[in-house]
């Protein structure tokens, strides 16, 4: 028995549920659970619903749920025995990179890492442990440009559905992000929007900062600007050098990330007016 | 325009939120939030919806639902403009009243004080200039059951929905909780269920715990056992003794039960199974 | 018996603690909680320690940390049985003065209330039903540098530590900051330094974040940008609108100012270099 | 240039900062950090100092604290450019283990793991791919003295300091844990004193609480209430089935037991009265 998931964005209007629940009805789908968002300020009705079924006839149901919502209504229908997919792209930093890793082998991710991308070698021989492919494109003697455009000509050859920046600590141009719009995960390590850019913890320091944390967020043109996923934070005292801060913080960015792709692979995350709705 | 909540309680079963959002179209009626849970173990459904309208018609939403729904299911159709109340019971500690005297004045408590009782007197003058009534009955030359006979002679006199007990010390018989069921709400020093009975801080402190906190629960004739509504709690540490943990956790104790009782007056508490289900 | 706290800043040096504590014994003190930090980074060495005694000769110990410490240095000795004083500035919102307010009815406040000051009326006769002056300096029909001028002669007849802005939302000018640098503290509703400057609630919303939160901290003539003594935050989600994200932090804000008062009366916060440490 | 730790606990008498810090002076030690702290209802003076140099006379050094302090005093000093070594005792599960082994690739972990010994074999090949060795002890066929003798024997082998129950889920019989009291730490999957005893989560869905946690601990022959190192824990609610929070369980399982192990290998915890210090 497969579960599938429904997933709808549309214009909020009266009647919605009803209408959308009446499909659900008369086609006998068995609904393990439902939920539902409006967002007033934008008008704007989100559905998730997980329906049980193994004869389950998508373009049917695809296009019953068309015809009764508005126009430009976004409506997945996802089959969960499919597993995702993911790459995931990594500088020097194991800790969230290995917190994945070691989700998988407890079969607490609900997906497949289908290889690491890394601009260093350093973290080659663990992963490829764990039985998972390892690529070194190394940026050297590379401008942005050139080093993205390898990173994008490996990614082609690969089957995947997103891309994690596990501490990725590049860049990446406005070329590559819009190649794959919305599939970008990143998990940056400050609170955002504070402490934008460059080296946060120093930052965080520099101000004399009680809390770090970090987000989970889509990458998009804008640095660090993208729709937020996750936020984590810690205490901290003045004891902390910014050292101490990068080395504490390891532990909120690795447990932000994990859970951002935990919302991200049950399909949770709806996207909005850059920012997220989790239902 | 006055808003009703619908409140369901009922034997899960397939087709529900079509049979009830159906009802809800073919009476015209504009739904402003919707949530539902089901649990699993207990085949049970839930279900929360917010309706905004002048002309409901509550006696025909009400055995439209009886109808349609399994026998024996808990409909509740309430109107939100008629406000909620609240008789508070103390003792000599002003934290948790204070909280919610403040929130009162601020508007934020969806709901009128109709009396504070103590047992002592040292709480009236700041209660009276509230312009709330405060009545002392005191508890001197009582055993528990004469006690708690005149608290109940004064209740019945007063118009409420809830009785809670903001750091009320004396335990109440089980003649006076089975008058109430379900309608006493405490605040327990604790997280329980550790630390049930006395003096849960000195407890703690020979635990030689890290974290205390405290829990907001529904008062059954098992001490310190029924349904918990809300918990939270804090970091300690070596350094406190059990009275620094007491003067501590006031903070704890007065945010979880003001919590506890937005959610109370916001009807999204459903009691099953000695538990509660937020929605 | 009364209790003393000596508080020394220095610059870092090989063997204070040895020298200090020399002194403490060459007098016979009887120390009862000491605690020290040394900042690597500004080579500054702090204490706090906490002497109890009747019989101290508090000329004779200064005189004597002076002469062993190096030059520049900062000692105070403080006699605890004189209780710290306070002025409240506050404008229409009760949360932060209600919560303070009661504490100090529980007497958990270790701090005299001289007086609230506010630039509405709305709050006075609950301020002065717990028998605490209020008084009402509006601000219409004044510029900034008039209203605070109004304010400023209010308070040079007044006597008091230290100036608590309980959600005072008027920017307080430079000519006023400067009369009581370091004595000034307020409550800013984000977790600095994200959302500087007007409504941040309404930034936060903007932004999509997950995690809202409250600043205490030291006024400076850079707005919001003072040193930082305490920091909360509570989770929000896609649900809150900018206005439900008021309402929630406002619980916050109580907490965090509450709990950096406490900081402030038991003379546990150090400020250099535009940060402060708490020991 | 080492680093030495003295670790000082005594019974409390004025003007021992005093005397050890003179003694630091006399032999002109280059302190980094200073902690004390003194438990009044106990009456014991706990000392942590981190020294500088690579000088230190160790038997002078304790011989002089020895003379000054009193009869029964607990005097350690270590020297921390020797790396401590741990055992870690394992059944199935890998998150706890995992959280380990990839702190150690990250140098997060200031000691060395000597083997890893599980009641299993299915954690063998990822141990042993990170070069660590992994033996496996069935307990088939074997009553609990029988198996723990099997470890006790290969733990004769090893040369360690401390024993990591990394859910290890076998009770160790008084004779094991009398063989190694105070180096035992195990984690426990509950806010421990709630849910004593085996499916902690099991408990905790029956109670209907709000929060779950985890405890990491000394082992004593009293099941689940040795000393309690550090605690954690995480908001849940009613959508939660027990197997839900199992899975949400491990998170805080990992980063309580990480959180105790940092704690113990920096050697900041001291054991007194059933409790910890961390100092």
């Amino acid at each position: 028995m497969a579960i599938y998931r429904v997933l709808i964005k549309t214009k909020d209007k009266k009647g919605l549920v009803y209408k959308i629940s009446k499909i659900f009805s008369d086609m006998n789908l068995n609904i393990i659970s439902n939920s539902e968002f409006v967002s007033k300020e934008y008008e704007l009705f989100f559905m998730r619903s997980e329906i049980l079924g193994d004869t389950l006839n998508i373009e049917e149901l695809q296009s019953r749920l068309q015809n009764e919502l508005p126009n430009n209504s976004e409506i997945k229908i996802i089959d969960t025995s499919k597993r995702k997919k993911i790459v995931i792209l990594v500088t020097k930093e194991i800790h969230c990179l290995g917190d994945i890793l070691m989700r998988n082998v407890a079969n607490e991710l609900d997906a497949d890492i289908v290889e690491v991308i890394g601009n260093y070698n350093n973290l080659a021989k663990i992963v490829e442990n764990f039985d998972i492919p390892y690529t070194t494109i190394s940026h050297e003697n590379l401008n942005r440009e050139e080093h993205s455009n390898l990173i994008s000509e490996r990614l082609e050859k690969l089957d995947f559905d997103y891309i994690i920046l596990a501490k990725y600590m590049r860049i990446l141009p406005p070329s590559f992000v819009q190649k794959y719009t919305t599939n970008i995960i990143n998990i940056h390590h400050s609170f955002l929007p504070a402490f934008i850019g460059a080296n946060p913890y120093k930052q965080a320091f520099d101000r004399g900062v009680k809390i770090i944390g970090a987000t989970a967020h889509f990458v998009t043109n804008n640095l660090d600007e993208g729709p937020i996923i996750e936020q984590g934070v810690m205490n901290i005292n003045h004891t902390y050098s910014w050292k101490d801060m990068q080395k504490a913080g390891r532990d909120v960015e690795k447990m932000v990330l994990s859970k951002a792709l935990k919302l991200i692979i049950e399909d949770r995350v709806f996207i909005y007016q850059n920012r997220t709705a989790i239902i």
